[in-house]
């Protein structure tokens, strides 16, 4: 027998676009649902889009000063406010009294964030907590409305990697990633599947509210059982091969390239050099890469990031509506 | 019986690199160059490996100020030399001097000029005249040698388009462009892509100045017999539809997503909008679409170009050399 949670129904949920001024899908829904937010609607709930970055939109780049995604930290958060801080500082200091404060009763319930990577990892939503039954829950809910494409769960919990993202204000906070795309492009297949994505989350939220039936127990249930989801865990970052003055000496195989959430064996090509000079996987186990050859992440020094799968669980939820 | 073209042989060639700081292709090659020099060495030839874009790459954006690749006019290469002017404008006037001057007989004989793009061209070589007899015959030679990989030219010759472009201070000025590639990405096989190109376009010359036999035809000819190419002929640019504050409101449909140099038909889709509006192809005549969603062009309002099919023919040339 398993035990059920108990939750507050949601209330208010953000959706947030821009985060990273050149990746466009996002911006294009929100500023679209800023001008008719008929699509995003539902009954009982407060549904807020929202361009964080709007200075990094104007310019079709990254940021402005600082990665907006990685200064949500309580000390960012709690510098007195000056000019000298770096303009996403400052923004992100106003994102936190409109949607937060972080940690606190009054934040947003939900936060989904959207993003696009130059990666070929398709739709993907990114889980901060591998605890949370609530988010579990509606991660299964729209793998299985996505399918048969697949949508994969990228679970950031590491004991010494922290991002301090922009959703991270809020109690349930969602990254939603889809690629490949190139910044400052705009795919159609791309903006469908985000925009997919985002509907299907919200029909859960207002099931999980109302109490309406699963989509796949075709049952009236008021709950939602128990379910389990295949998840990435990010393990560590591989930075490209440099050379002495830092500068990337090698690319990545053309056998890893696009390979994402693919198994990567020990042995396996992962990156080439103008010499034909192959770096072999080291190691001994088993990986699947994800973000391959990202551009964002050149500054961050990732060529990819290696994950192990594993399986999550979560119990049964329903909300104290009924 | 065709007439001949004797012309001197060619002693000075530049390979630039960054013209576009994001581009990061040709970004990668030239500084490899820069280091070792060994790939691009060709005996009697100066070949000189060149970062055109510095401040650029090292913020890997496409540019600082303004564009460097539209600034080699007359007008911005005469301009007082000041602290005011926009930074692309003095870097301009410093690689005019140092590879030109543009017009003169000092200047260099062959700028090749790097790019990569993130619409779906494969290799493209681009001609800037289309009577230029040397140029053809080395693109013509270049094709064979890519074969059974497409090699593309673009022609953009026009009564009213005028492109100001990096390379035009050379003799002959040679625009590579290899794509789909993310700006700020490296891929291996775009990265091997484009150093065949130049390996060809060296060896080709090596041949013009020195009588090397014809890779196609296996004689031992002093001479590059007469020769035609198909190219597509720039015709015109197509924006984004848009609204009423000038952003874009429909993106380019699946149909023709990808689809360089594919022929488009009147009546075939072209944009598709969030409500699910089609916007068909005007007009009557067949056209080939080019830079089709490059992430660049979304600034200067082109969505894609149409371009006109067409043959060009060379006559025979070969060196006063031989
Ligand atoms: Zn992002
Ligand atoms: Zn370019």
């Amino acid at each position: 027998m398993t035990s059920c949670v108990v939750e507050e129904p949601i209330k208010k949920i953000a959706i947030f676009g821009g985060t990273h001024g050149n990746e466009l899908t996002g911006v294009f829904l929100v500023t679209h649902w800023l001008r008719d937010g008929t699509e995003v609607h539902r009954a009982g709930l407060d549904v807020k889009p929202f361009i964080t970055n709007p200075r990094a939109v104007e310019k079709c780049t990254r940021y402005i000063d600082c990665d907006l995604n990685r200064v949500f930290d309580l000390e960012n958060l709690s510098k007195e406010m000056s000019e000298d801080l770096p303009y996403e500082v400052r923004r992100a200091q106003e994102i936190n009294h409109l949607f937060g404060p972080k940690n606190s009763d009054d934040a947003y319930d939900i936060v989904f964030d959207l993003h696009n990577t130059t990666s070929n990892m398709g739709c993907t939503l990114i889980l901060e907590d591998s605890r949370n039954d609530f988010l579990i829950q509606m991660f299964h809910y729209i793998k299985t409305c996505m399918a048969p494409l697949p949508c994969s769960v990228y679970l950031i919990e590491h004991p010494s990697l922290k991002y301090a993202t922009t959703r991270s204000i809020a109690k349930y906070p969602v990254g939603i990633e889809v690629g490949p795309q190139p910044h400052g492009v705009l795919r159609a297949e791309i903006l469908d599947q985000m925009r997919r994505m985002i509907k299907h989350a919200l029909d859960f939220i207002q099931h999980f509210n109302e109490g309406q039936p699963d989509v796949q127990e075709h049952t009236a249930s008021k709950e939602f059982p128990s379910c389990s989801i295949d998840v990435y865990k990010i393990m560590e970052k591989v930075d490209y091969p440099r050379n002495e003055s830092g500068d990337v000496a090698a690319v990545i195989h053309p056998d890893l390239q696009d390979q994402d959430w693919k198994p990567l064996h020990p042995g396996d090509p992962v990156f080439v050099s103008l010499d034909g000079k192959v770096t072999p996987l080291g190691g001994d186990c088993t990986v699947y890469p994800v973000f391959v050859n990202e551009a964002a992440y050149y500054e961050k020094k990732e060529a990819f990031a290696k994950t192990t799968k594993l399986t999550l669980r979560a119990k049964s939820i329903h909300s104290t509506l009924h």
